[in-house]
């Protein structure tokens, strides 16, 4: 199961925004059509996105410069405009950083020979991210108890990393185990990223899962149907304040309420400990036009109705029970404990 | 702004499974189609519902027998067959309880008679609705200070009662009286009662309103932009517990974790004091396909996906601050206070 290809320099991706009616793969010969391709929404998730601006630049490379003072204006250039596609999930911001500085310790090479060191950094991200995946699900899944009933919201499978998933992937992971889970899946609106692809995922691998509106979550918290919940990041700060996708925060309050543990998975790369706490995060404002049709259809309230669209938001790390990442579990004290392990 | 008419014995509707796109007026002729119309939701809203109900058994009248104990078995089974349309909303069988009481109390009199008493009952029922809401609405208003921000959910306005509404109604007064109220609106998945009616009666009484996800109300409560909550009630226990639109349940606890005020607004007739606590109300499941669907639209999921779609749920009195009848306000403790004031 994969969401994105590189190949004989070529970059290929799935249209998440055709999912799941539809499996359209589209390709990315352009560095304007990878920014495009991510801030649409035809690629996301946040792993899945650094990935794929890494190769994005790659894809830009013959159409610069072989003088080399030429050249790294160009790529300078070139990582500022992919980085403002989102502003949000920092993968996007670490894997461009990591190419920017595989560039800088290379940079008495020749133009060509650093081209060859962008390619192989990019490969390298691409790998890394697979086997990041592997060993998140393998922490993560220790976690989870045989017959699990556990509550997820947005995307967080294969579509949305090179790999697994982080939070889907954990869940992968308590299926091949035989653990048997049951999840119920958030729609996650205005963009319906659970209905279209979580389910999407789910069916393809055959694991047992209701969808729910967004709205019903305390309910079955209530009724006492959900045992776990596991969600994604997009950034964790130094304090483990955690901005994922809109909802997050109110699953994380209504788990502290109804006393359910409640998980982040995220690779060490969703760490930004430039950051000490969540509320330096910027949380990234779309139009209301998302809120106000739906998957673009007709409008669902009066033309002249006003929406407010937030994409993200912030959960406290007060109310995360603890945050399964590559490295490990981290469990509070978050600030010392991400400390710690997180390193880059 | 009225929502249904009854006039020389013929009964109208405004489709509201319609809006906001269309405003379709509806005939309704035969009890057949009164029941089909509460159903599948083209009149809806706890008290309309009542009203609209009575109505039903109106125009039925002319179709059942002049014969006494005849007639007395065709009322009968009307009213059962209306009260099955919709399980959770008490005001449905309260409303019929009424009928059902005048022609009790008047027996002895001709089929004739009786069908005339029917007929003033079923308009006494629609006159009272509307005075209900105005009191309601004064006694709500009261609780509200100048500029400030409600949210509210599913719909509880004009197109919710006979009046001006319940929720909604108290806004709309303090609108009147110069309090300049900005509305946050749930969009209520999954019929989007919130996007649909709400924002569309907030836009015809000019209303400075902001629709949003459902999902985002946690986050607006953590960012200090809401200062109450307004909801309506399908059904409220003895205890206080209270059915309401999916989704209500979730509001009152994240305002519980803000200390928001969270306001239930009802008329007497939405109590029902048979049951002791909120587990003894019925919780209506309605298709799955609702949710799998976005208003008739195509899937916005794998079409093997299981949808759960809990119509309703139930918010314990100890999460709400208020309950504003039209009695006036009952504050905790809501045994004794609702024993003390609400009589039917």
């Amino acid at each position: 199961m994969k969401s994105i290809k590189f190949k004989n320099k070529k970059l290929f991706y799935l249209d998440q925004t055709k999912l799941p009616g539809q499996e359209v793969w589209k390709s990315c010969k352009t560095i304007k059509s990878g920014w495009k391709a991510i801030k649409e929404l035809r690629v996301r998730g946040a792993p899945l996105i650094g990935v794929f601006a890494a190769y994005s630049i790659c894809v830009h490379l013959d159409k610069c410069s072989d003088k080399k003072a030429i050249f790294f204006n160009q790529f300078k250039k070139a990582l500022d405009y992919l980085k403002s596609a989102r502003p949000t999930a920092v993968n996007l911001f670490w894997a461009l950083d990591r190419l920017d500085k595989a560039v800088s310790e290379n940079k008495d090479k020749t133009v060509k020979q650093i081209k060859e060191i962008i390619i192989k950094e990019a490969k390298l991200i691409h790998r890394e991210d697979i086997s990041t995946c592997e060993k998140l699900a393998d922490f993560g899944a220790a976690l989870i108890k045989n017959n699990e009933n556990i509550l997820t919201h947005c995307n967080t499978g294969f579509l949305a990393t090179s790999g697994q998933g982080t939070a889907l992937g954990v869940i992968f992971k308590t299926k091949q185990q035989g653990k048997n889970p049951t999840v119920y899946i958030d729609e996650t609106r205005p963009l319906l990223q659970g209905a279209r692809l979580t389910a999407w995922e789910l069916s393809k691998k055959k694991i047992k899962s209701f969808l729910i509106t967004d709205n019903s979550a305390a309910f079955l918290m209530q009724n006492k149907m959900i045992d776990s919940i596991i969600v994604g990041a997009d950034r964790i700060a130094a304090s483990g304040d955690t901005a994922n996708k809109i909802g997050t925060y109110n699953l994380a309050v209504l788990a502290d309420y109804h006393n359910i543990p409640f998980y982040v998975a995220a690779p060490q790369s969703t760490f930004d400990l430039s950051l000490q706490k969540g509320e330096d995060i910027v949380i990234e404002k779309r139009d209301g036009v998302e809120v106000k049709k739906v998957l673009g259809g007709d409008f669902i309230c009066p033309a002249e109705t006003k929406a407010l669209n937030f994409a993200f938001d912030l959960t406290p790390s007060g109310l995360i029970t603890a945050i399964i990442t590559d490295k490990g579990v981290i469990y509070p004290p978050y600030k010392k404990n991400i400390k710690r392990l997180i390193k880059w």
